[in-house]
Formats: C-alpha cells, sequence, structure tokens
C-alpha cells in the first residue's frame, strides 16, 4: 500500500533488446493503463537486460517496496530467457517443473506437431511455491509467486496473462482525471497553478507544455480520487483559460 | 566503466504522465540509440514519478553503479518541475541560479515578448557546481553535475540538449550486432544456439520470437565487440536457417 493506503505497484522489463534500442516496449503503456483502471498505483518502472544479478536485485528491490510487481520478458524456451530462474534465485527456493505446466505444454506441443524437448520443457519450469498465469487461450503460462507476477514479453500472449493478473490482485479506488487544454505559455501559468495546487493537496496538478503551429501552450491534468475536490480544482483551473 | 572495460549509463525518466499511461514515453529509444552508437552500455532505464524523495533515491543507485546517467523531464517552470532541486538533494548541494542560465532566458523572454516572471527564471536555478547543457539552439538549458546530465523531457528539446551530451561523454568500442532470420520455432533452435552461446562467450546472442501470418520463428539477434568473433558466430547461426 503507498501513502494514500492505496496498492502501488511496479513494472520490471526484462530484455536486452529494449536497453539496446533494437525494439521498441510496447507493453509499459498498456499494462500502466491496466493498473490505473484498477486503482493501482503504478510507482516505478524499471528496465535491466538479461543479467541474472540485476534481475534479483531489481526483483528483490520491488517486491519489498511495493504491493505487486509485474514483469515481461524471458521466459521462453532458448538460453537467453533467464526469468523463472532469476525470480528464483531471489525468492531463495528451487526451480521445479510445474505439473500442470507440463500437461499444458504436451498438449500445445501434440497440437502443433513438435517433440517435446529439453528446450520446449524448459517453459514448466517454475520457481517452487509458485502458480500459474495460466488459462484455455495460454499453452506456456507465466506465473505469479507471492506478490511478483511474471509474465511473457511478447505482446499479445503478454496481454493474456494480464487477463489472469486481472483476477489475482486487489484493485483501488479508481485515480480519476481530468484535463484542460490551455494555449498560453507555461510560464504564465506557473504561478497560478502553483496556488491552486497548494490549496488542493489531494489533486496532483501536472503542467504538460506543446507547441502547435506556433502556439505555445500547455496541457494541465488534475488527477485525484475524491471526486468533489477534483472538480473544484478543476473549476479554478478552468478560470485560466 | 562495465566487466568488459566500457563505459556504461542508466536512463532516468522522470514524471507522472508516463506511469499513469497518460503520455507515452518517446526519448528511451533515441537515448538507447545514442548511446549504443557511441560504445556506451546502455544497462538499466527507471521511471519515477515526481516526487522528490523517489529521484534522489534513482539518482545516488544509479550514478554509484554506472559511468553516466541521464535523466529526463522535470527542468520547466511549474510546481511539478523538481528534478533540478531533487539532483541538488541527491549530491547535498545548494539550488543557485546560473548567470548564464538567467542571461539565456532573458534573452529569450525579450525575444519572445513575455515579462522574466519568478516562474519562468525557475528554469536558470540549477545544483551548485553544475555547468550548463546549453548552445544557440537551446534557452532554457539542461544541465550536467558531476556524471549525471539532466535533460528535458519534451522530446524535440530532448534532442537538443542530447547532442550538446554527445560533446561531454567519452564513448568506447561500438557494439556490433548482426541478425538473422529464421523461420522455425525457437523450441527447435534453442539447443543448437545454447551449443553456439556456450563456445562464444563474447557474443551475446538473443532469440526474439515472432508470428507472421501464421509462421513460427525468430530473429536472433548477434552482438559483440569483437567482429572476427561476431562474424563466426554468425556463421554457425546462419546454417540453422
Amino acid at each position: 500500500m503507498d501513502e494514500q493506503g492505496q496498492p502501488s505497484a511496479a513494472l520490471l522489463l526484462i530484455g536486452d533488446e529494449l536497453l539496446s534500442g533494437r525494439t521498441q516496449d510496447k507493453n509499459f503503456p498498456v499494462i500502466a493503463k491496466f493498473l490505473t483502471e484498477r486503482g493501482i498505483d503504478l510507482c516505478e518502472v524499471r528496465v535491466v537486460s538479461d543479467v541474472e544479478n540485476d534481475i534479483v536485485a531489481a526483483v528483490n528491490a520491488l517486491r519489498q517496496r511495493y504491493t505487486y510487481v509485474l514483469t515481461t520478458g524471458g521466459i521462453g524456451p532458448t538460453h537467453d530467457d533467464i526469468t523463472a530462474d532469476a525470480i528464483a534465485k531471489a525468492f531463495g527456493v528451487e526451480i521445479i517443473e510445474h505439473p500442470q505446466a507440463v500437461k499444458s505444454l504436451h498438449q500445445l506441443f501434440t497440437e502443433i506437431g513438435v517433440e517435446p524437448n529439453e528446450a520446449r520443457m524448459r517453459m514448466a519450469r517454475v520457481p517452487d511455491g509458485a502458480e500459474l498465469l495460466i488459462n484455455e487461450k495460454i499453452k506456456a503460462p507465466g506465473f505469479r509467486i507471492d506478490n511478483v507476477f511474471v509474465m511473457a514479453g511478447v505482446p499479445h500472449i503478454m496481454v493474456l496473462m494480464l487477463e489472469v493478473v486481472g483476477d489475482l490482485v486487489e484493485g483501488g479506488a479508481v485515480m480519476l482525471s481530468r484535463s484542460v487544454r490551455i494555449e498560453r505559455g507555461e510560464g504564465d501559468l506557473a504561478m497560478p497553478l502553483a496556488d491552486i495546487q497548494s490549496r488542493y493537496g489531494d489533486v496532483a496538478i501536472g503542467s504538460y507544455p506543446f507547441k502547435e503551429n506556433g502556439v505555445f501552450g500547455a496541457n494541465i491534468v488534475l488527477r485525484g480520487r475524491d471526486e468533489t475536490m477534483l472538480i473544484a480544482a478543476l473549476a479554478e483551473v478552468e478560470k485560466l483559460v
């Protein structure tokens, strides 16, 4: 829980290909939206490479600090998929073959007519004590251990796993937001905005400048869980238009 | 320097709007490419909200670990722009008005015909000892203190500042990369790839699966600084096509 008694979350994106700039992550905004809709505050995101110690350190830092940790990437069959092992190490538990995952993978491999070789069966390995993130649409499952949810990095598979995560996390009061577009420079808006912010502590007021066709302006975004306060702050910001 | 004696870097993206999912970051891939081209290993990225303690903790963790830390966001004129103060706090120094920044901002405000009010002049504030990231195209500067480079979050301004950063960082041997597209499932490729990887320790081999029009396959990406080794490993991977 964070300062407002709301569930909090961190996201850990795992993969060299993200850090090299070769692949652009698509999961972060999807997961951010998923959490926001459930009233879970996404407080931090980290991107780390496929290096076991780095994954272990990040998981242990984040799982102690936030209600939930979601990870993406590194749970496939190849040698560079080391997330399950790293999570087991972070929790100090053995890695095992999960019987339900073995069954589901065998079914998949029979369906698509491939051999259940050692590499493919690697995808059944989870930390001891983990619960699968699986449903009829997911054959190679993700898993959850304690407050850490481990998902695939491939976006269309991640989305399937995120649906399962949705059934396992407890949401909070949803953060409400309103935004106002003002075609005045931030330098003019800054002092009145600071004044409004000082009087509405429970509403977070952000200012995001833009320049379009030579026009300077800012989108003012108000976020809060108390609708009455939010509407009152909004009315004050609208006077600046 | 990292394990290979190469300069390393971390990126810190600052802003509530990124974590809420409202705004999608555009700076990460640009900065990843910039660093990769200079032989600087981007080892970690973090995204934190506009909360002073969170920024301070992240900056202090990252600046001790990596050769360079680059940050984006939170250096505008509004109350939610708290990055300069947080960086000063991280370094345990006072915040001052930088004379050259004051001069540059006055020039800007005269040109665009606005009053140099207190909010606008906030953009001249930097941690004591900081050097500006400025050139003739940048009027509201970023700054550098020690190994930390602080840039704007607005992408077209960030890019201008990144050019200045390019003159201040020392690159390393550039990471070379090759990729091979193989239309076979990862489960078939995993064991031969692991074997190749075990014999080419200085080449990082990553496997990134795809499914296009019903065809399963993987892009195999090889990365390394020794061209001879890279080409040798590549030749082995190409035999798997």
